[in-house]
């Protein structure tokens, strides 16, 4: 008997004025898409949203009851326009307090730097009643997760420390397995006997990504899902759809971790 | 008298399930937003889901009637997965139709590569009932412009490609002046400064961005806002701060297009 699969679900919710404006250019988004796929997390959903209290409470109750997970990077630092922690205490309910052991990272973080920690730095050691820690290895001045929600930095070496630290506290889902292909040959000429093999296998999702390369067309498709079995079955067929246009595919990647 | 500032806002919706695998890295949302930034439309929000019917209606939806514009990315290509145009119709709740135009310049293009104009290819001709099509200059197939949805390529170039015909019928507002400044100061020394500024200027909106360079924190802050003079007196103030502080500030950007 088949094991029932567990789907775990996620959305990401950027924040942050600068990527909206364009000065910024997420690096984000990808790292944690990859990361969750990896740990069988599927991520339905990603917002970019700005620095502005109703839009960051309106965004993480839109998107906490719809997910089990939603992270968030951006806006928890010591500046003014770092409004995050108090937002997502607000969209909860919950007091914003002071984490007295978050105080004392920092007080021993500025103390090593001889630095002041000034009441600007101690906006960082503020978060909504009963969340809980996530370790910052590179500057300290930790994230948390309160329920679904795991608060991380924007700076993407410290989000990334920030991930590391929570990844081993989140429910894993069943993993995702993918492979692909790539072929010389327009979307447009495998375009009906993909949509065919689509409709035989309704738990395997097919995507068709165009590319150029030498001025020539080709195309790489994708075939994920959780059952191996009906991903290798599909991806034999599609092999022979292919060498029946008269084409060699080229095998690209066969993985178990869905990417 | 000052002009009433005319505030023009959009969305944008990056529509693909290889952005959520984490695949394909966007190179769409950037690029928009310092179009966007330029012409002064002012980008409030990004969102990025997957190919599915239900996911796409109900963002449109949403989208569309908050913002001015909502430009899409992804998913009008000929394969099966490709099903935002026939989902934007269906949001707007229009009949899915040929477009005799875009068939012949499909026809026009695929009979020059000496190629079948099928009826996988023929899916790129059909657009929600009462459209206008937007010129693709790399590959042909059009993208469209329904109401306040523009409705472009994934593939970066052909979107690139796209917006650039679509940017002419588009309602330019009032502009966002931008000044900004590096200094080699941590972000918890200029906080409190920072923030009392803030509260002088309600019309500016004051960032501050954290950077390490030669292993010293520095933060640019970056001063926007639609009247000019007032973004000019913060700046002035805030050199003063910063100098007041013991550090010479160093100027990074002077300009009108808010970026």
């Amino acid at each position: 008997m088949t094991k029932k699969p567990d789907i775990v679900t996620a959305a990401i919710l950027l924040i942050g004025n600068e990527l909206l404006s364009g000065r910024t250019k997420d690096a984000n988004l990808n790292y944690i898409a990859r990361q969750l796929v990896v740990m069988g997390i599927h991520l339905r959903e990603v917002r970019v949203i700005a620095d502005e209290e109703g839009d960051i409470v309106s965004a993480v109750n839109d998107l906490r009851v719809r997910y089990n997970y939603v992270f968030t990077t951006g806006g928890i630092g010591p500046t003014h326009d770092d409004i995050t922690s108090k937002s997502i205490a607000k969209a909860m309910g919950r007091p914003y307090v002071l984490s007295k052991k978050a105080k004392s990272i920092l007080q021993e973080y500025y103390d090593g730097l001889d630095r002041e920690l000034n009441s600007a730095r101690l906006q960082m050691a503020h978060i909504p009643e009963g969340a809980k820690l996530i370790r910052n290895s590179i500057s300290q001045a930790p994230g948390f997760r309160i329920e679904n929600v795991i608060v991380m930095a924007g700076i993407p070496a410290v989000m990334r420390a920030m991930f590391e630290d929570v990844a081993g506290v989140l429910k894993c889902g069943t993993k995702t397995h993918s492979r692909s292909m790539s072929v010389m040959l327009g979307e447009g000429d495998i375009a009906t006997p993909l949509s065919d093999l689509q409709q035989r296998y309704a738990c395997v999702e097919i995507g068709s990504y165009p590319f150029n390369k030498d001025r020539r067309f080709g195309t790489t498709l994708v075939l994920r899902g959780i059952q191996v079995e009906q991903v290798n079955s599909a991806y034999e067929e599609l092999w022979d759809i292919i060498m029946g246009l008269g084409v060699l595919p080229e095998e690209e990647t066969a993985s178990s971790d869905g990417t």
